[in-house]
């Protein structure tokens, strides 16, 4: 019985678009040759002593090698860690350690960074494209362009032994307080859980409508989710997939016009900074992480940007994307509207949002609840961490994630807020990101993060931290938001106590606002 | 956890799509209404005894009762025995004792035909509109909407019980040959597999290309692989859904008038029946079941249809779908052409041509070799059929269809004959299906069979049956096919040695060509 394993997702490649090419910075491979280089990978590593069962930690940029270490990781039996470059150094080594990384292959551009950890790691191989790239010092140190010359190009036996049951990966979370937390995920579940992502953007009417004649482009790094199911979806479907390795924005409008990329995800900081250059337009983009706000979006529509807003995480996986509800006019500006705000539940996804006492809150676009899901692609709980997977995965199978949201009667789910962001006043709470998006559509408003300060009376009140693109006073911001009130879009006792102006805000290794750091700031 | 679970996909249209209608007849349900009958029809069906691991047999056309009885037998964990009415009475049966079938839910429609099983089966319900409809005279016999109408309405502990490994549905081909076989599929098998060829339609650029605003009708009965998947996409969607019950031609066209209907399945031979209406066109058909004449696709086209053809069946259920590969104008005459031939396996399914040896042929548009199929819902075999099994599922996870095909360098999937249709002539195959297609081209050719005549010097020489819709002789139809053979779109030896002409053609129980009768009629 065929399975759903990794490694079937590029063998049929070969029959269905062998001729069909992955770009990577300055190499182009068909389909047909990065499978041959797969092989001769796998037979190497096989060599090597990398069997069934053994985690290999992996620190590189989104490239063809990356891609390739996927498909033949997954043919030994190996579990792929895809390392998160973007935590603070000692999460990283944590995150090395606590999956038990026997192998670490790490790409020329962080060789630097890792060269501390030589003595804690013996087994190294250096990903890059210079044929006599220094090596480090340790007993086994390996040049991985050497691994793919010299294996054979034979199927290996061990590959059918694999079973949709088994490990493929590991990543940690990015979390903004403790240590990152590692999520495992079977076969079986990364490839339906990441596939059905592109499966609801092909099934709805959406912005980033995707199908097989797309280009692809993942600016989500492979350590999140595997570029959101970048490294699976393209081969899956056969199509063109454009890996833009270290380059900076810049670059990647220059390779996104040489190769004609259609369809590209990013975080909303991501879109931001490519829209700054005017070459930057006329694609799909999947776009989350964290809300998009009124403003950016209309940006990106000017620029003729489609997108659709995503939902998801590390620990569930993708749940929902926004679609265009039925009855609303695909096009129209109150479909725009519903793109970036209102999502739908993947197919085979459930949504309920709870209240504290669990119990399901009414669906009429204002009652907030927390985001609670279920789905055929939850993990078992976070690895090696059993009391942190019993605050959050439930026995009925329900993953509580943390956010809240509110439920419109159309269907249409709007997560507003992480719960710990959310602010408490008078007991009721008020959802920062309404704010946020409102306050965003003000001319004079670079980036918002409304936060929490404590308060007497109140428990919590709202403070708006505002980076300005041109000199603003908290007077006419307050002015701005008045009218909205009246409109009966927020209620009066949302509206901030005070509005603090910044140079900068701070932001996540994930790109998101940081505000466990802005409260602190300004917790006086 | 969640799973892949039959009753899972009208849960989820509660919270998406509660207030989308499903239509059947006269009646019209939303799927917040169908839901509740299918809880108050579960919780009833409980009451008489029905219960996880029994099997029950529904006889019916496609309605709304049909449907709601695939996800409340699913809530019971119990299995569905689609019963096929178009097999041959004594093979009905066979299959109703075969499957072990403890209760028969069977529509008013069909009544006088069990009427001569009532002694034969102790368990009944009559599914009817008329609610004094009379009940066979039997022990335990019910009507349907009495059942409905005296359930709770409440969700059953049972239903949480269902494991996704557990058998969904029995059913039974309509082969040509011996008894029919019947074949098992789990929740997961029959819910990813019959998906995954919507996903396809989704996902690629082709004729039925589908999406969620779609109102979608099923041609093909539940009893050919639930619609060919339709009892579980639209919900799975929560998008509109049209149940044409015995409606025929004239009505099949009214109702896709009236409800707006955008996509349907059916076989050619409905499509020919359906392109004689005038108000018949300017929707999407996924087709399949026999190869698609150029002549009848030519008449869609003029009728402003799009078409997908599809390749699979009972025992592999979807396999390929036709595509427009990459590098073809979409809309062209050739992107129409490669619709009516070229398909591509659908995601996770692996195609392979084999000759005699088990030998893959090449993938050159001329090599014919046996298709093979490998896919993740590939059932275990023919139900207590050990010895058919070990013949047509391999050890390897394969299934050997004893179908015919050609793959061309681009992917492309032509599925050319039936390997007991085709003709063996000094050796080599003679393609029925390609001689087929060129015949129907000519204008007065309606239907058209190449079958195998016995000949002492050859084998096998092909002789074409024509049910024509204008005079024509055999001598202007060899000369039609002549220039063929110059431009080497067919061998020499393969012009029929000789035309017969009839007034109809015989059909199978499932629409096709009956062209085992054929070879008897003609073998002289």
């Amino acid at each position: 019985m065929r399975q759903y394993i990794v490694h079937e997702v590029i063998r049929r490649t070969l029959i269905t678009n062998p001729d069909q090419v992955v770009v990577s910075g300055n190499t182009r491979l068909t389909y047909g040759e990065l499978y041959g280089r797969v092989l001769r990978l796998a037979n190497s590593l096989k060599r090597l002593g990398i069997r069934a069962g053994m985690t290999v930690g992996v620190l590189d940029v989104n490239t063809h090698r990356f891609l390739e270490l996927h498909y033949a990781l997954s043919m030994l039996g190996a579990t792929l860690h895809t390392i998160n470059f973007r935590l603070a150094p000692e999460h990283m080594v944590y995150s090395m350690v606590h999956a038990g990384d026997e192998w670490l292959f790490v790409s020329d551009v962080f060789m630097g960074a890792v060269q501390p950890l030589v003595s804690k790691f013996p087994n190294w191989v250096i990903l890059s494209d210079d044929p006599g790239v220094a090596l480090p010092a340790s007993a086994a140190a390996y040049r991985y362009e050497a691994l793919v010359a010299n294996g054979e190009e034979q199927e290996l036996p061990e590959a059918d032994k694999v079973r949709d049951s088994d490990i493929f990966s590991i990543f940690y979370t990015t979390g903004t307080t403790g240590k990152p937390k590692g999520i495992r995920y079977q076969h079986k579940q990364i490839l339906l859980g990441a596939l059905q992502l592109f499966h609801h953007l092909a099934l709805h009417i959406t912005g980033d409508r995707v199908d097989s004649s797309d280009v692809f482009m993942p600016l989500i790094p492979f350590f999140h989710i595997h570029a959101w199911g970048m490294a699976f979806f393209p081969p899956y479907l056969g199509s063109k997939l454009v890996l833009p390795g270290a380059a900076g924005p810049t670059e990647q409008v220059a390779l996104i016009r040489r190769e004609g990329v259609t369809s590209l995800n990013m975080v909303p900081t991501q879109l931001h900074m490519l829209l700054a250059n005017p070459d930057f337009g006329h694609v799909k983009v999947l776009t989350g992480g964290s809300p998009l706000a009124s403003g950016l979006a209309r940006r990106a529509t000017a620029a003729g940007v489609k997108f659709s807003l995503i939902y998801g995480g590390s620990d569930q996986l993708g749940t929902a994307i926004s679609v265009v509800p039925e009855g609303v006019e695909p096009g129209s500006q109150e479909a725009l509207e519903w793109l970036r705000v209102g999502m739908r539940p993947l197919p085979m996804v459930e949504v309920s949002l709870r209240d504290k006492r669990g119990r399901e809150v009414p669906h009429d676009g204002k009652t907030v609840g927390m985001v609670w899901v279920r789905s055929p692609w939850l993990p078992e709980g976070y690895y090696k961490e059993p009391e942190r997977t019993a605050r959050t995965y439930t026995d009925g199978g329900w993953f509580r994630s943390g956010d809240l949201g509110v439920f419109y009667a159309n269907g249409g789910l709007y997560v507003v807020d992480r719960e710990r962001d959310a602010i408490k006043s008078g007991g009721e709470w008020i959802p920062t990101g309404v704010l946020e998006a409102l306050l965003s559509e003000h001319p004079a408003v670079g980036l918002v993060a409304v936060i929490a300060r404590p308060d007497e009376r109140w428990g919590e009140r709202p403070v708006a931290i505002i980076k300005p693109l041109t000199p603003v006073t908290g007077g006419e911001l307050r002015a701005f938001l008045q009218p909205k009130v009246v409109e009966g879009k927020i209620a009066k006792y949302w509206l901030p106590d005070a509005f603090e102006f910044v140079e900068d805000i701070p932001l996540t290794s994930a790109g998101k606002i940081d505000k466990v750091a802005l409260r602190k700031q300004f917790a006086a």
